[in-house]
């Protein structure tokens, strides 16, 4: 086994800058959504934020949970495209910095990036060029790496595009083939109405367990109620995770059910919470934890991580899960 | 089959009086509490509030579920012991005018009664003067009702004098005896504190379906999260049911394990959300619907009761009901 999990999803830059709402009201956005917008308004917005200092992070959900798990110990790949440009190479170095081991290929495109507007009220309304992304195609997953992993990982926004789409397809066929165990993240509640026949299909043909939030969980499986949408959740994989925010998390898998409370925190900023939870939940998983203490583990990542402002954690926090899950063993 | 439900518990006055929060200071009574007071302290509270109007109800835990499920057409008895008083001649009539067959014993002394102090902020902070219900013994409880009665309902108010704990024993071990399905309420935190190892040893040995909040789940099993709570609980009882306020309810029964989203809605006032729960949950029960349509109803009920003042609801609560599930139905 070379890898503990192997991601494959966007390389995204995000590209922060704090806006008053009149910003987004000007600009005719709607706060809290992520919309997927072209080059040209990608790089209008960006220059209707000029004097405004923009920060720039490697972000991607699934870059975020790598991350984590890599933080944490845990031996991790991951697949996707950017361009031939500054943005690509920063982001392929933070990333082997952190200890992913990057399949990223690139090419003569524009690195994708991530306009993130920052509310006074810590909302975040976020506008993704995706850029080189969407050119990933089949080629680029380095299947043999893919093979030798316990666990591939992907969110849903890989669907988004024809080629995106042959590449996952692609990676969870194989995966499939080769006892590898298939985790998938439904990525946002837009991109499940934007791809929902094809989501419910995924799920039941590959996927051995999902992450879902509540809205993308009640979404998917058209119900108004967390327990029918576990059902029919069930009914696709072998097991589930809805995080519900602060009223904590439901997982399942195979006959053990459990809910999860939250751990009482002020939320400052939730960007990443969902990453951080798959970051937890998995590392537990892949060190043979019980389903009982890899919830635990999401939960406090989650927690950890909307403490702070932006998705992605700093310090030892290996050690400090180790004294965390310690001292609340009952 | 005589009875859907019969209760054992302590037909309480209650004496409901708006106070500012200075009055608890000067009494030096903890916001929120129910404390179990004497003769002379409870006339000596009631003297204090000269010139406060009084408001005067039936009130007690055991009996406003009762009146819930008499209100949606189940068939409840009542079994309890009040004075002989203009006190207990209320509280008989106001059980039988609601439809509840009372099986109430009386004798010379005072009726029970609580004075409730409601401060601005809509806490309600509880004296229990427990009167003649700490005198009910088991000559009181008629035994062929109870054995003709499908769910036999206590709550853990009973064990705070050895009359009614001899009592509530001979009705279990009856209970036990002739298949009468046993649910018990945990009643409240304090209560719990008091009787810790007499509820472990009760439901362990005759309770078959649980009521708890989350802090009495808590409390009882020692530990400090309510997965561990349920399965401490699952160890002692067929089923449980732990009622989480604003995060919803977590029950199971058998290998049925349901997370409950609560009802969105702005809490007036808690008192009641749990005797509404468990009145919603049993008349599931008894019409025969499942374990997640128990608790959906369960959980109506308690969000309807904390949109109001007072722990009864009025109206033609079983058509609402019926209308609610049927919206909801997915």
């Amino acid at each position: 086994m070379k890898f503990d999990v192997f991601g494959i999803e966007n390389p995204l830059i995000d590209l922060l800058a704090k806006v008053p709402d009149e910003f987004l009201v000007r600009n005719e956005l709607k706060k809290n959504h992520m919309l997927l917008v072209d080059e040209s308004r990608h790089r209008f917005l960006l220059e209707s934020l000029d004097g405004v200092e923009v920060r720039l992070e490697a972000g991607g959900s699934c870059a975020n949970t790598l991350l984590g798990i890599s933080q944490l110990g845990g031996r991790t790949a991951y697949c996707g495209k950017v361009g031939g440009d500054e943005h690509g190479r920063t982001y392929i170095s933070s990333l082997e910095a952190a200890g992913v081991k990057s399949y990223i290929s690139s090419n003569g495109s524009v690195t994708g990036s991530t306009v993130i507007l920052v509310t006074p009220d810590a909302a975040r309304t976020m506008n993704t060029f995706l850029g080189a992304c969407q050119e990933l195609t089949p080629e680029d997953v380095p299947l043999e790496e893919l093979k030798s992993s316990h666990i591939m990982y992907i969110t849903g926004y890989l669907w988004d595009t024809e080629g995106q789409k042959e590449a996952a397809t692609l990676a969870l066929r194989t995966a499939g083939a080769e006892g590898v165990h298939v985790v998938m993240s439904l990525a946002d509640p837009f991109c499940v109405v934007r791809h929902k026949e094809d989501f419910r299909d995924i799920l039941d043909r590959y996927v051995d367990f999902v992450f879902a939030n509540q809205e993308e969980a009640l979404t998917l499986t058209d119900t108004d109620n967390t327990h029918e949408a576990m059902k029919v959740l069930r009914q696709w994989c072998s097991g589930a995770a809805i995080t519900m925010g602060a009223n904590g998390a439901y997982v399942t898998q195979g006959d053990e059910h459990i809910y999860l409370d939250p751990y009482p925190v002020n939320a400052v900023d939730t960007t990443g919470a969902g990453d951080a939870f798959a970051a937890g939940f998995m590392y537990g998983r892949i060190s043979g934890a019980s389903l009982f203490q890899c919830g635990r583990q999401g939960s406090y990542f989650a927690s950890r991580v909307i403490q702070q402002v932006g998705p992605r954690l700093s310090g030892d926090i290996r050690r400090e899960l180790a004294e965390v899950l310690d001292d609340q063993r009952p």
